[in-house]
């Protein structure tokens, strides 16, 4: 299938393109802010343009159940709704059904679940799930793929990725339906499952490149399966996916993962770190993670990171941003959150720039002390 | 004591006015969006230039208690703290210390009190208030006062009014030893109060009058008292005091309350409300106070309110306002404060134009329904 994705650069495995939507052009390597219920908490719109973000993500699960999809069909799709023109990605809600609802059932035809916000019962297709998608009008879209558990024995792991696999084809199919119908059609991406195991990674591969998707998913990783294991199942798979193709590795992850994944040739990434970080009062600088609330910041009168150039950074102080957590301020979550999607998106920007100089190695090896104390990065847990 | 402050118009008794402080010009009447911690909840300064904000009031006793006076000096000032080069009115503590902090004990020399967040005793004086708000740096600055609650007995009223008005004496010659000294200093308003009663109300009138503040506030009226009172009050006061001197009626009200206090000749608001009812979820239009998160409200793509120029209405439905609320996504409070404060704002400017243009009386008459029904603005309970 077309898709109107350009590589014009490299350095070493890294690659540097542009993927074009019908919303807007995406630089690649690029990091999607996450807007999960069509909203970036605590960011308005102009607030993501100001801070340069390029694609969105938002979630189809949550979106469906809440506000529900007729309500974003009679806005007009999600853009109308959320007020953001640029590009959207949508997630298709497989990593939620399998994480969030209880009393989930997997049947071949699909998943019943309960909405984690009210118990409803409900029931996703592959094709019902491409629908709601086209009603949302997103600009890259994702197959229906069950994401287990990295601690289901193997052989779970294995009827999984053939059932994913069939779930992929229908949701081609499906998708292809709308094309020849003449509803206006985002990307689909297929979604490449298989845990830690090479051989079940090899297998969702051969099923699904076969299908020629216009872009490909890496699944199921940092889900809780180990470090060592992340990066090998990286390592072997992000180098199988068809060259031509943009290339997303789903949820992940910090700016240290976004080297190691650059590296692999990986282009498209979305994670809640940095907003979700935001809210907790945990600032990203160039030398890490930071708490805000620390007592040692109360007479800081620095920005978060001098280098900067958000406007949290060129107007308040640390001081003041400790102030705001220490009061409970609305302004300290939109603050911290406009410094830390920046942040993220600068890193990105700096990687871009680093492959269009073809000096990506040299940029790895400036945040080396990053990968000699492992941890520095981990998450908190959301509060 | 000098003020620059002119009425170059007249309605009645309502009064079109300019105040010059050394942080920029408030065109009166005006509405002061309230910043209690130092940040009006959930705006960022930036937003509060585009909705045209002129003056905002602080709160003296939650900045001295946190982040503390010592870090607003560090700072540089309560401007440079929270970016804001917009005039700033700092209120006393007075109302927070009686009405907040447990434990109080007045005593002719001050009051003692335990912090509402810590527990930690503190005492303060009239003279202490007028140096902390010289740390901040506002540009208008109140005395400490007595705001007794309006059920207390008149013999105990009788003797608080006595005792604010020897206070606000205390209060003006530190605030003179400042000007002396050639501190940067604002302008520093007497506060009347006396509760419902006529002849206390005059007996603080005299008191106060005779020490010529540079602005009077009218304290102590919409804490509790009957509506019936409060007007009596109000419409016994506000025309007592000096002509040439800015007016500022503290901590109200709705436009209903604007405009009936404007018409006694009152030029300075401040009120939570509009950020308050923003927080949870009420939205201010033509037609009333509306809880945004309606069922009715699920299909609804119009905006707030349709005469509306603030971001919010410009760009947002109500249909996204509610799911936002529903979903208690952050954006929402942001994205509906937003509304709710422009609304104030464009009420106000209103209010100035009809008094320019000598129609005031008929700017009453087209919101008489409002004089009609009445609670339809009455505040809702915190949340």
């Amino acid at each position: 299938m077309n898709v109107d994705f350009h590589l014009f650069g490299r350095s070493g495995q890294a690659r540097r393109g542009v993927l074009r939507t019908a919303h807007g052009v995406v630089q690649t390597p690029s990091f999607m802010p996450v807007g999960t219920q069509g909203t970036v908490k605590a960011l308005t719109p102009a607030h993501l343009r100001q801070l340069r973000a390029q694609m969105i993500l938002a979630n189809t699960y949550h979106l469906y159940l809440r506000p529900g999809t007729e309500v974003i069909e009679a806005a007009g799709g999600l853009h109308r709704l959320m007020a953001w023109d640029g590009p959207i990605l949508t997630d298709s809600g497989g990593f939620q059904v399998f994480s969030l609802a209880p009393l989930r059932k997997i049947e071949e035809e699909g998943v019943e679940f309960q909405s984690h916000i009210d118990g409803s019962r409900h029931f996703l297709t592959p094709e019902k799930v491409i629908e709601i998608q086209a009603v949302l009008g997103s600009d890259v879209r994702m197959v229906l793929d069950e994401c287990p558990p990295p601690d289901k024995p193997k052989a779970y792991l294995e009827r999984s990725v053939e059932r994913t696999t069939r779930w992929a084809e229908r949701s081609l199919a499906a998708h292809r339906r709308q094309l020849e119908a003449g509803r206006p059609a985002g990307l689909l991406f297929g979604i490449v499952q298989g845990g830690v195991y090479p051989d079940l990674r090899q297998k969702s591969l051969d099923g699904l490149l076969g299908l020629d998707f216009p872009g490909y998913a890496i699944g199921g990783l940092s889900v809780g399966e180990k470090r060592g294991a992340y990066e090998e199942a990286l390592a072997f798979t992000a180098p199988r996916l068809p060259e031509d193709r943009p290339r997303y590795l789903m949820g992940v992850g910090t700016p240290k993962d976004f080297l190691l994944a650059v590296a692999q040739g990986i282009d498209l990434f979305d994670c809640v770190m940095p907003t979700r970080a935001a809210r907790n009062g945990a600032v990203f600088t160039a030398q890490g993670r930071v708490p805000i609330k620390r007592a040692e910041f109360k007479f800081d009168f620095g920005p978060i990171d001098e280098s900067c150039d958000c406007y949290t950074c060129r107007h308040f102080s640390r001081a003041y941003l400790r102030h705001l957590f220490v009061a409970k301020e609305i302004l300290g979550a939109v603050l911290a959150t406009i410094h830390n999607v920046r942040f993220f998106l600068r890193f990105m920007e700096m990687i871009r720039r680093s492959i269009e100089e073809d000096r990506f190695e040299a940029l790895i090896g400036r945040y080396r002390a990053w990968f000699e104390s492992p941890g520095q990065e981990d998450e908190e847990p959301d509060g």
